[in-house]
C-alpha cells in the first residue's frame, strides 16, 4: 500500500467503493438504467450540440471558431465523463466507451504544453489565467477533470484521462501552495477532487495541495479582494464586487471566504460551493480536531436550522444559497438539485468520519427527496430549482444554459453503489480486493473508539444488490433484497467464503419508530450503537438476516421558527416526503387542509405513476365560493370533508402540470 | 362659483374641508398635538440640519455651496409647509408661522425667472431639466409645492406660496400638454396637485394639464424609454433602465406606464406612485366612464388581492411596491407608511366618487393601522416599512435619507378633519361658508342616482369634534362625542341654525356585526344604503343621535391563497388590528398559538401604553425544550396553555424592543 503522507486516520468507516457493489433493485435499477440509456446519451448530444465538446477541439487547434457558452462549461463535459465512467464499470457499453474515448481525446488535445486546460481561457482570454479566482471557476473546472479522471481510472483501469489530470494538477501545484502563490478557487471543488486524485495515484502532494486550499481560505486580505484592485481586469471581475462585498467592505460569505474554515460555524453563501468545501474538509479532517469541530458546528447549523424536509438546501435564488436560520420558504425555495447532491457528498463523508447513522439519515433524506426530484421519470428533463410548493408554473427542462445539475445527477445515480456500504475496523482501509484504484479512502484503526476496531460491515442504504468486500483475508458477499422505500422489509444474505467473525451493522433510520430483526428466522434483539443495529457473530455462508422496519404514513412538523411551515404539516412514509399534486385532488390545493388525527392509508392506485405507494387521507376543504369576494373575513375558516391523495415528492411534475404542496395546513376549523 | 371647464360632476359626495372641522378627541387630539409640538418642530430642524432648506437659499444665490442630499429633497420641505399650514388653520402658533414665512421666502428666492424651481437641477445639473422624467422626480417635487400652496392658501388666505406655485405650474403648462411636449412624471403626484391648484384658483387649465398627464401615461413609445436613448444622459438615467425594463423590452410597470390608465386593471409597480396616480384619476373621473371602470377594477384588485389587513400595501422592498395576487408576506412586508397614506388619499376620493361606505371602510382600515403605525407615540420616530411580523429587529427611526414618510404622516394628521365628513345632494359642491379657498372639491347634482340629490351630511369617521357646514342656506353644526376606536358608542349633536330637512348618513362599518341607533334617546331602525344608516328628518337644533356599534374582539382569517396567513388568524376589535408583542407574553412568540373558540376579553391594563384597550385570550404554547435539538419531528405539535395579551398594531414598538406578530397560528394541537 502506498503511503499517505503524515496524516493518521481517525475516520471510523470507509466506503466500499462503487466498483464492488452491484445494484439490482426495483426502485433504483430502472432509474439507473434510464440514466444510462436516456440521460447520459442525451447529455452527450447536448454537449456536442452546445459546443461544449467543440470548445476542447478548438482550444486544441483541431477546429476553428470561438469559445461557445458559459466559462465553466468544460465542467459539464468532465461531469459527463465521470458519469459515463461509472456506467462503464457496471455495464459494458461499446458505444458509450467509444464516446468516452473520443471526449477524452478532445480533452487531451486541449491541454497546453505546461499542463493547463481551460478552453474558455485558452480561446478567449489567455492573458487572464488565474486572475479571477473569485468568479471564473478555473480551478472548479480542473477539479471536475480530476474527479472524472479518478472515476475513469477506477472504473476502467485506464490512465488516459488520469495522465491528463495529473499533468494539470502538477501545473496547479507548481503555482499555488505553501511558499508559492496564496490563492484558491471561488467555487470549491478542486479540494475534494485533489483528495480523490491523491487516493487513486497514491501521491500525497495532491492531498497536501487540497489542505493548502482549505487552510488558505479566509485569508485577509482575501485574494478575491485583491483581485478587484489588480491592474489587468479579466472578464467577470465585476461579479466579484457584486457577490463578494458586504456593504462597502469585503465580505466573502458567498464563497465561504468570510472566515478561516476552522472558525466557520454557520453555513453561508452559495450552497453548492459550501457542500463541496465541507466534503473536502471531511476528507481532510482525520485526526484534525479543529476541522472536525468546525464540521460538527456547520453540520448542526445546517441540519437544525437551514435544511428543508426534502434535504433541499439554500433557500434563496439571489445567491443560490443560504440566508438565515429557519428561513425556509416553500414556494420560492431555491434548493438547487446540485446542492442536495452536494449534501449527499458531505453527509456521506460525515457518516464515514463519525460512524454515526444520523449522517446517513440525512444522506438518505436528500437522496430520496431533493436529489431525485431533480430528474424526470424518463430521465430527460431536470429541475435546477426544487420548490416545496408550486402554483403549477414550475416544470423540469431538458437542459440549461448553466447545466450543472443534469450531469451531476447523472454521475450520482451512476455511482450510487458507492454510498450503500462501508467497512469499519482495523483493516477497513483497504480490503485488498483491488489495489489502489478500488479505494477512494483508506483508513487505519480508529484510536478514539476502540469498540469500532473490530471488523465490521455497515449497511447505510437499503437497496437490493450485492456488495463484495473482505474481512481479514476472507472474501465476503452481502446481498440485499428489498422493496424499499415502498416497504420496510429488508432481507440480507451474508456469504463469507468460510465462517467469519465480524459485526454486521444495519442503520436504524431516524424516521423509523420500531424495527424487528431476525437472524436465520430467529428474532434477535441486537445492541444499538450510534443509530446502528450491531449484529456480532461468526457468520456462516448463507446466513440470513431480516430487518422489518415499521413504515406507516406519519405526520412531520417543522420547528416553530420556520414561519413558512407554521400551522402546516408534512406527510412522510419511510424516507420519502409526500406531497399533494392538484390532479389527484377534488378541491383546489390552496383550500385544503388535513385534520389532526385524520386516518392515513398507504396503498397503490392503478395507473398512478407506475404503481408507487400513495397515501390517502380524509382531508378538509374550505368552500371556494365563500372567498369569492373578500380578502379577509371573520375566522376561523369553515371547511368540508374532501379526500386527499398524496404522492411521493420526488415524482411530482411527471404528469399534467398543476399546483403542488408538501406542507399542508392543519385543519383547525369547526368543520 | 367659478366654472370648472367642460366636465360635469358624477361625484356623489364632497368632503367638508379641514378648515370647517375641529377635532377634540381622546384618541386623535393627543396625536395631533404631538404632531404639532414635536413632529413638525423636529422636522423643521431636520430640514435645516440636512441642508434641505439651505438648498433653496443656495439655488436663490443667498448662500454659497453645493446641493446637498437626494434629488427629491425639495419635496420634504413642501410637505412640511403643507403640514404646517394645516396646523396654522387649527391652532395659532406665532413661532410656526414665522418659520413658514421664512421657508416660503427661501422657496421664493429659488424660483427662476421663468417660474422653474428645483434646487437639485438648478444647483447641480441645469442642462438636464426635464430630461429624466422617469426617475428624477422633477414634477413630483412641483406637485408637492402645489399641494403646499393650496393648503397654505386654504389655511391662511395668503397667496405668498400660491403665487409661486402658479408661476411654476404655468411654466410647466407652457412646456407639456396637447400640442406641446408629450411627457409625464415617473413619480405621480403633480396630477392630484394640479387638481387642488385648479380648485383653489378656479383656473381650469391646471385640471386640464392633470388630465393630459393622466391620459398621456402609457404612451408608446414611452417617453421614459425614449429618455434612455437621448444624447444627453442626465444623472440617474441608469435607474430608468434598471427599474423600467421587463427583460429586454421596456415595461414601465414600476411607474404605472405599462398601459394607458384607462386600460389598467391590476395595481402594479411602486405603491406610492400608484396611489397618487389613482387619487388624481378619481379626482378626474367625474362623468368619465372608462376612468371610473379602470378605478373600480384597480380597487377590486387591490382590496381583494393585494392589501394587508392593516391597510398596508406594496409587499416588496425591491420595487417598493406590488408583486402578484395574494403575495402578502408578513415579516418581509414593505408596506411603506407613505403607501398606506396614499391609500387613505385614494379611498377617500373613491368614497366621494361612489358614495359607498366600503371605500371609507378601507380608508379607516389604513388610517387606524398601517398609517399611524408609522409614527411613535412621542411623534419623533418613524417607520418607513411596516411589517406585520418582526423578530424584534425592526424599529422606528428619527429621520431617513429618503425622508418621504415623516412629513407625509405629519400632513395627514394635521389635515385629518378633512376626511371625517362629507356632503351629498344638489348643493353639496359648495356650502358657501367660505368661497374658493374652503373647498378642494366642487360638485354638481348627481344625475346617476337621484336619491342622493337630497341634501345630506355624511359621517365617514367617528372622531370627536365639530363640523360646520351648510344645507341650503342654513348653517349646520354637527358635534361628535366618542371614545372610538376603544368604544363603539358615538353621540352626535345636530345643530342647524333653524329646523332643517336633510339626511344624516352614518357609516355602518364593515367590521361591525350589529349596531343600534337612537334619535333623541328613541331607538330607530333607519334605512341602510350603500353601507350608511340614513336618518332623514327635519332636524331641530339640539337633536341627539346615538350610535351603538357592537365592538367585540373578533378573529379575522385571510383568503386561503395568502400563503403567509394560512393556518393563522388575526385578532381585531373595531377598526383596529391587534398584535402580540413579546414583552406582554410568557411564551416566546414563535411558539404560541390561539385555539379555535378561545374566549377573548377586552380590557385595560394599568401602565400599558396609556391604558389602551388590550385583548386577553387563553392561548397555547409549544414547549420550547421539545424543539431544542431538532428541525423536524413527528407532528402535530403538542402545546400547553398560556395567556396571550394583544395590543393594537399601530402602537407596537413603543416600549422595549421585541418580536411582534399580527397573524397568530391557530392552535390545532391535541393539547
Amino acid at each position: 500500500m502506498s503511503s499517505h503522507g503524515t496524516f493518521t486516520v481517525l475516520m471510523k468507516l470507509n466506503p466500499i467503493p462503487f466498483n464492488q457493489v452491484t445494484i439490482d433493485d426495483p426502485f433504483w435499477s430502472p432509474k439507473i438504467e434510464v440514466n444510462r440509456t436516456a440521460t447520459i446519451a442525451a447529455q452527450h448530444k447536448y454537449l456536442q450540440d452546445t459546443g461544449r465538446i467543440n470548445n476542447f477541439l478548438k482550444a486544441g487547434g483541431k477546429m476553428d471558431g470561438a469559445f461557445e457558452g458559459l466559462r465553466f462549461n468544460d465542467s459539464d463535459v468532465y461531469k459527463w465523463l465521470e458519469a459515463a465512467s461509472y456506467v462503464l464499470a457496471a455495464t459494458p457499453d461499446t458505444e458509450l466507451e467509444r464516446e468516452v474515448v473520443q471526449v477524452i481525446e478532445a480533452v487531451r488535445v486541449a491541454q497546453q504544453a505546461d499542463g493547463y486546460i481551460n478552453t474558455c481561457y485558452t480561446l478567449k482570454e489567455p492573458q487572464a489565467k488565474w486572475k479571477n479566482l473569485g468568479m471564473n471557476h478555473e480551478m472548479y473546472c480542473a477539479g471536475h477533470l480530476f474527479e472524472a479522471a479518478a472515476a475513469h481510472y477506477q472504473a476502467t483501469g485506464k490512465t488516459s484521462l488520469l495522465d491528463i489530470a495529473k499533468r494539470f494538477a502538477d501545473h496547479i501545484d507548481s503555482i499555488f501552495g505553501p511558499g508559492k502563490r496564496l490563492g484558491y478557487c471561488g467555487h470549491e471543488e478542486i479540494e475534494l477532487a485533489l483528495v480523490k486524485l491523491a487516493d487513486v495515484t497514491g501521491d500525497p502532494k495532491y492531498r497536501a495541495l487540497a489542505k493548502f486550499f482549505v487552510d488558505a481560505r479566509g485569508s485577509r486580505p482575501s485574494p478575491f479582494e485583491l483581485e478587484m484592485h489588480q491592474d489587468y481586469k479579466p472578464t467577470n471581475l465585476v461579479d466579484n464586487e457584486r457577490m463578494l462585498m458586504k456593504g462597502d467592505a469585503y465580505g466573502g460569505e458567498y464563497v465561504q471566504d468570510h472566515l478561516p474554515v476552522r472558525e466557520q460555524s454557520e453555513v453561508v453563501g452559495h450552497a453548492v460551493r459550501a457542500m463541496y468545501l465541507f466534503s473536502a474538509v471531511a476528507d481532510l479532517a482525520r485526526d484534525d480536531e479543529t476541522l472536525i469541530r468546525a464540521l460538527d458546528n456547520l453540520w448542526e447549523n445546517l441540519t437544525l436550522k437551514r435544511m428543508y424536509v426534502t434535504g433541499g438546501i439554500g433557500p434563496s435564488a439571489s445567491n443560490e444559497g443560504f440566508t438565515k436560520d429557519y428561513d425556509l420558504p416553500n414556494d420560492t425555495a431555491y434548493a438547487e438539485t446540485c446542492a442536495a447532491i452536494g449534501l449527499v457528498f458531505w453527509s456521506h463523508r460525515m457518516a464515514m468520519l463519525h460512524g454515526d447513522a444520523k449522517y446517513a439519515d440525512v444522506m438518505e433524506q436528500a437522496l430520496y427527496n431533493g436529489v431525485i426530484s431533480g430528474v424526470s421519470q424518463d430521465g430527460q428533463r431536470f429541475f435546477y430549482v426544487n420548490p416545496l410548493d408550486s402554483d403549477g408554473s414550475h416544470h423540469r427542462q431538458g437542459w440549461f444554459l448553466c447545466a450543472c445539475c443534469p450531469p451531476n445527477i447523472a454521475r450520482l445515480l451512476a455511482s450510487l453503489g458507492g454510498y450503500v456500504y462501508a467497512r469499519g475496523g482495523s483493516d477497513s482501509g483497504s480490503d485488498g480486493t483491488e489495489p489502489s484504484r478500488a479505494e477512494p479512502f483508506r483508513a487505519e484503526p480508529s484510536r478514539a473508539e476502540p469498540s469500532r476496531a473490530e471488523p465490521s460491515v455497515f449497511v447505510n442504504l437499503y437497496i437490493s444488490g450485492t456488495c463484495r468486500t473482505k474481512v481479514g483475508q476472507k472474501e465476503i458477499w452481502i446481498t440485499q433484497k428489498t422493496d424499499y422505500p415502498w416497504s420496510g422489509e429488508v432481507e440480507l444474505l451474508v456469504h463469507p467464503e468460510t465462517a467469519a467473525d465480524f459485526a454486521l451493522c444495519l442503520r436504524f433510520p431516524g424516521w423509523c419508530g420500531m424495527a424487528e430483526l431476525f437472524v436465520n428466522d430467529e428474532r434477535t434483539t441486537p445492541q444499538q450503537e450510534n443509530g446502528y443495529f450491531i449484529l456480532r457473530r461468526t457468520w456462516q455462508p448463507g446466513d440470513k438476516v431480516k430487518l422489518q422496519m415499521q413504515m406507516e404514513p406519519r405526520l412531520v412538523a417543522a420547528h416553530p421558527s420556520v414561519k413558512a411551515d407554521v400551522g402546516r404539516i408534512a406527510v412522510c412514509r419511510g424516507p420519502l416526503v409526500y406531497c399533494l399534486e392538484q390532479m389527484d385532488q377534488k378541491a383546489p390545493l390552496p383550500y385544503v387542509s388535513l385534520p389532526v388525527g385524520s386516518e392515513m392509508v398507504a396503498g397503490t392506485m392503478p395507473n398512478v405513476l407506475g404503481g408507487i405507494v400513495v397515501i390517502r387521507a380524509e382531508g378538509q376543504a374550505i368552500p371556494q365560493d365563500e372567498w369569492k369576494d373578500c380578502l379577509y373575513r371573520p375566522g376561523p375558516l369553515k371547511t368540508k370533508p374532501t379526500q386527499l391523495n398524496f404522492i411521493s415528492y420526488y415524482i411530482w411534475d411527471n404528469r399534467e402540470p398543476g399546483a403542488m404542496a408538501v406542507w399542508i395546513p392543519v385543519a383547525a376549523s369547526q368543520g
